[in-house]
């Protein structure tokens, strides 16, 4: 796991400002379109469009659909386009091109790749996750095993497994699968630790790297991860509900069995043969025909931030988050408050979290003021800082505008506590 | 099932064009963009693009994606879109709105539904199927199978399923899965009869709508059918791999059991519960955040479609199939082309198909000539007459253009016989 050393903290807004001169990431920012006056830091929820991502729309609607019509499966390449995008994630997260596929939803996935691991470990009866794992992480394992009638879904504290992961892991348990970076805390696993003490247990690992995907450096392979999948729409600034990524290690290419077989995990799609052979490597994982508007976009969002230097993306989320840490540890307590996220860096997702019993009109107060967080319930006030757009100055805003919002208990206001809707 | 009766045939084009002056359904066309000089016989592979598609993604694009960011959800009624579209789709095949959901592939709705009746059914171990049912139908069934290794897909030929269907099923057939319209034919079952046969020796029927929903009635309330799915870019226009459909009838929302349990399928998802409960209805089938841009163009084209009366579209459809079977059977057989599609119209769904062992550089030459149809392994030519936009001048220029390919044997030259691509 690639860690940058302590930065030097801007004690100023004008050394942060200094600092976003000097960031060798600075010129990415104007690939997105950002609204002016807002601080956004919900980028973990659904990132902002890229600029690229207009005039590639308005070709595939122009040009490629309404002209090409049919022919553009062939004539604009949308027959590729999942694998070529797969690829780019690829880059991303330490994996080769043909141990990932784009398709359906991280949920979808998820339910695939649990599907493999069950019948690769045939004797073994348990999926195992963590108490707190993203609600579709434990409901799919959970429909799965009910579905069946013969496994279980087990869950551990994350305490437990971050401290002992070992302990956690019996020899009932087929898959461990978690979240790299925990969604409500921004907690970070040490994924190459946990998945090795879960082969050491005859256990297979599906790691979500939904919360690092395009913010934190993740290395499957070096890991010998087995299984992984995650969004499109959070980091890798694909658009709402853009398609999800899953990846099948090499190791398992050969034997993967999937629950879920459509056409264009065929090795032969356009044969029409009556009978299914699956697509070598990790394309057996498509399905269906790919929602292509929607993975246009996901294209677009991926080379941006495939052509982007890891390293560099993630020293600038652990200044931006310790920035905002530090600007905030001397007052929080005073307020009710509380720091969530790990402050060592190697337990740190792109994320800072913090607990406070009334965090949703915190929340609303906090995004009419042009800070755009949001609230997870029941008690997270979550604000992700995606290291591609954010720059210092923002992080020293957003804490500044908390403090005043806390000072002097605008959220308190009753427009605050109106009901609360989905975000 | 509606039946209009049969229609005067018009021997002219002037003919064609006096009808088409006439029909009701002339307006529709303007609502799409179509290529001049391009009579588009392929809306059952790829439906062209509705006119209003663009401004709805450039909204999406401009004002919800990039300027209201996550807050769109609400604000932009994101989280409402996908049981907006089920409705328009709920009108089309004779369906209450809370029978429909719409979400992923056809190929995970397949799945989700097998795997729901296989549980209503747990002592049968038997999906039955069509031998030429589409292949991604036969897959899903048999990769279900083979993954809970106790049950076996078995098919049989659609001559005996429509002859008889009581003697094709038998007592361990859980589910009988169907094409209406099948794919590469055209011909179409008797939905009710068959549905009643298969509940009289206690199997559940799920129906593939792909090519029938949005062209050919279909009334899923009185044929009392359990499952349906069917796919949003064909005849519902709603771009290349638009999101798909599935249906649950009432009488199992209560029992269903999904193997595929996400959040957006949850009662409350935005609860973060950390156990699954099934959303009521067929919210339960739900799954994923679903591709918002490739749903917002699907939406489009529902909503366009639903606008349309059933009837008309029935009518029509069978005037430009009954228009281009009579316009080239005269000419077929000495050319060695043989009509594959039936005659009667409660068995013909919205296309006719030819059988020619060179059906390939036929449908390359017929291309070239501007009459856009598709060819289906391995030696079947597919026109579909989509009644929403083709014109009965249309059908009739697709017969004189065949026939001239066909007689002049254009379709000869070596500059056809490239090599495959898939469509
Ligand atoms: C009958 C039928 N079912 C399903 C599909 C495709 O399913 P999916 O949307 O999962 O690719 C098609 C596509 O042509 C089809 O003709
Ligand atoms: C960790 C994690 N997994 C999965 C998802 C969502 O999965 P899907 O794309 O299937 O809705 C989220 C969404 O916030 C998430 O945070």
């Amino acid at each position: 796991m690639l860690q940058p050393s302590a930065t030097d903290l801007p004690t100023s807004r004008e050394a942060c400002r200094a600092l976003d001169a000097a960031d060798p990431l600075a010129a990415a920012r104007a690939a997105f379109v950002l609204p002016p006056d807002v601080i956004y830091l919900d980028g973990n929820s659904l990132g902002p469009m890229p600029a690229a991502t207009r005039a590639r729309l308005q070709q595939a609607l122009d040009d490629e659909w309404s002209r090409q019509l049919v022919g553009a499966w062939n004539g604009a390449g949308w027959i590729d386009l999942a694998p070529r995008v797969a690829a780019g994630i690829a880059g991303l997260i330490g994996a080769h091109a043909d141990e990932v596929a784009v398709a359906d939803s991280t949920s979808v996935n998820l339910f695939k790749l649990l599907g493999i691991a069950l019948r690769l470990r045939p004797s073994r009866r348990t999926i195992l996750t963590e108490t707190g794992n993203f609600p579709t992480d434990r409901y799919v394992a959970e429909g799965l095993a009910g579905w069946t009638g013969e496994h279980r879904l087990r869950s551990v504290d994350r305490e437990r497994l971050a401290a002992d992961p070992a302990s956690a892991i019996d020899d009932d348990t087929a898959v461990l699968t978690l979240s790299h970076v925990d969604y409500r805390s921004g907690a970070m696993h040490d994924l190459a630790r946990i998945t090795a003490a879960a082969h050491a247990r005859g256990a297979l690992v599906l790691w979500d790297l939904a919360h690092s995907t395009g913010a934190v450096p993740v290395d499957l392979e070096a890991a010998q991860a087995d299984f992984a999948v995650g969004c499109g729409y959070k980091y890798l600034n694909g658009g709402p509900g853009a398609p999800a990524f899953a990846y099948l290690a090499r190791s398992w290419h050969a034997q993967a069995r999937s629950p879920l077989t459509g056409w264009f995990g065929h090795r032969e799609p356009f044969a029409f043969a009556p009978d299914y052979a699956p697509a070598t490597a990790a394309g057996q994982l498509q399905c269906g025909t790919p929602p292509i508007l929607s993975l246009l976009s996901l294209d677009v969002g991926v080379q941006l931030l495939a052509g982007l230097d890891g390293a560099a993306l993630r020293a600038k989320s652990l200044a931006l988050t310790d920035l905002f840490i530090a600007r905030c540890l001397p007052w929080l307590g005073e307020h009710g408050l509380e720091l969530v996220t790990p402050q060592a860096h190697a337990q740190r997702g792109s994320q800072v979290s913090l607990r406070h019993a009334r965090a949703w009109p915190i929340c609303q107060a906090l995004i009419e003021s042009g800070v755009v967080g949001d609230f997870r319930a029941p008690d997270i006030l979550r604000l992700g800082f995606a290291p591609a757009y954010l720059r210092h100055v923002d992080a020293w805003d957003a804490a500044e505008r908390l403090h005043a919002i806390m000072r002097a208990g605008i959220w308190q206001d009753a427009r605050f506590d109106r009901q609360r809707r989905v975000t």
